[in-house]
């Protein structure tokens, strides 16, 4: 079997770490890996399959016999890099959101749109961790029964905001309870004890650019431009795993049962729905697994043909690493590589 | 000016001891007061206004010549108690979901539909917490606009379960920061770092009861039968303050500016609507408060006439406490007490 040279740019970051590991625990058929970062964090080492490796600053010849190069840094970073990545002959997974509504980029979820991988022209782009679990849940329901409205709120960890907003967590919480002040430096209010309504930055329409990367990263991964959605996206006091209330309109009448049904054959999913026995999903379960989960799955009463129910995933796995690294599989699966 | 022999059942909880601040703070005509609990609560030692006060077991002699009781005990007592105070000549304020709905007991937030205390015949119900506020804020754009739909998402803090769950939250966050295990007594799961979508029982149609308040509540305080209400009701690991994500559907066209100037002008209203500068409504603020705060308002996508909003209050108070004194103020300035 065929290995493959890979390089991951941003190798110390929060998505970074879960990357290796998910390489790891997937055995993915890598014959050089090459572990890149800005100078700030050249120098460090991490551990991958029992050996040390040393973080390279990133160059114009790293990505020389790179055949898969896996992207976690920022926006401008990969602006940078991916072009000479590509340049290099490298085929780039970028998780940042750089890349995801560029018309020549494929923007792929394995589960709703693998095909989508085949017309990339170097970049492939892992969408937002949000938009993921969110239409891997929603994509098998649209197919059967159309969805037109989709109204979203999101209760986000702080993991999402990468490995200092973890401290910030961990910091202020451990101050609170000792009555003392705590500032956080990665988020843009208190996090402890609190819920922040305010993930990313404010665009001029007055939603947020998270809140807009739902709505049309939804619409391009699910090829349903006419798709209606209305997100609001706060951040909780979680360490990892995001959870969304989620309101469907579907075109076609659905019921409990329909839903459950199409979502216990759909891929990536697991249905935990069990209320009378305290079973839905929780941050703190979906913690370190690929799945996402769906449950308190409710006939909705504000619309005829409505569905709510209740998302949660691991958002440094299935919202990214491993999202990023199942999109490397599909470039193997169909040759492209 | 006449003053009131006022009772309290359930002086030690939670919410009773909120009340005693209430009262206090709102310099409240007391001529005489009592405060009362159950056999496990009584012998309690709390303070008023500086002195001290003993809490009697509650019995049918505790309401003689009591003018109002302010109860904040379980349903099951309050079915027992509030017709004995009422036989015995009190007027009942009950803040537990015993009353909330019987057509001969008025269910009142008396920014939005004060006069229905005059037609009550004993017991006045105080609605769920989650609830008054969304109405506080609703309300006043539902006369100029016609709400036909509500979409409502909430991340309840954890004081609305109770002394124990605020307890529960502190002791299960101090163990998990130790790498320790706790189990919560109060809270139906996990809440230190965790989201759960599960709040009071689950019914029939797969809504839980606090779900269902939001519904049936919503519709009779602001006398609208035919609104529809989609609720979804989740506790984070916050200790005071509910926050809700809501959407609306109205009948009318309506903008971002209409709709900050409506709530500028409503009773009971702060708009924390400065985004670009970070100000939002969140509950470490609310906290303390006896306002709903109003932000993150914004022209929804989902709907042709709709608008999403942040609503954040105190739970404890205008949630609880805040709202039955007012209640009891509305009695006298009506004359009916």
């Amino acid at each position: 079997m065929r290995k493959y040279n890979v390089a991951i740019l941003g190798a110390s970051g929060a998505v970074g770490k879960v990357m290796l590991k998910v390489l790891e625990e997937r055995d993915f058929p890598i014959n050089n890996l090459k572990l890149l970062a800005s100078a700030r964090s050249a120098g460090k080492e991490v551990e991958f399959k029992g050996e040390k490796y040393k973080i390279e600053e990133v160059k114009p010849e790293s990505f020389d016999n790179i055949d898969i190069a896996l992207f976690s840094a920022g926006g401008s970073t990969s602006k940078k890099w991916a072009p000479i990545a590509v340049e290099k002959g490298a085929i780039v997974v970028d998780n940042s959101s750089a890349w995801r509504m560029d018309e020549n980029v494929p923007l792929v979820v394995p589960e709703v749109n693998p095909e989508d991988v085949k017309w990339h022209k170097g970049i492939i782009a892992n969408p937002n961790c949000s938009t993921i679990q969110m239409v891997v849940a929603l994509y098998p329901i649209h197919k059967e029964k159309n969805i037109k409205r989709i109204i979203v709120s999101t209760y986000q960890a702080v993991s999402g905001a990468g490995a200092k907003a973890i401290e910030d967590l961990r910091k202020e919480t451990e101050a609170k309870l000792k009555g003392e002040d705590y500032k956080p430096e990665a988020l843009p209010n208190h996090i402890a004890f609190n819920v922040i309504p305010h993930i990313d930055v404010f665009l001029d329409n007055l939603h947020t650019k998270e809140e807009m990367k739902m709505v049309n990263e939804t619409r391009k991964i699910m090829h349903a431009p006419d798709i209606k959605v209305s997100p609001t996206c706060a951040r909780v006091p979680v360490f990892n795993g995001h959870s969304e209330s989620v309101v469907i309109e579907t075109e076609k009448p659905i019921t409990v049962e329909e839903t459950r049904e199409i979502l216990r054959n759909a891929p990536g999913v697991i249905v935990e729905d069990d209320p009378f026995n305290n079973i839905y999903p929780m941050p703190i379960n979906a913690d370190g697994k690929d799945e996402v989960f769906v449950g308190r799955i409710k006939k909705d009463l504000a619309f005829d043909n409505g569905i709510a129910m209740w998302i949660v995933a691991d958002n440094l796995r299935k919202g990214a690493a491993t999202n990023a690294v199942q999109i490397a599989e599909l470039l193997i699966k169909y040759n492209l590589v």
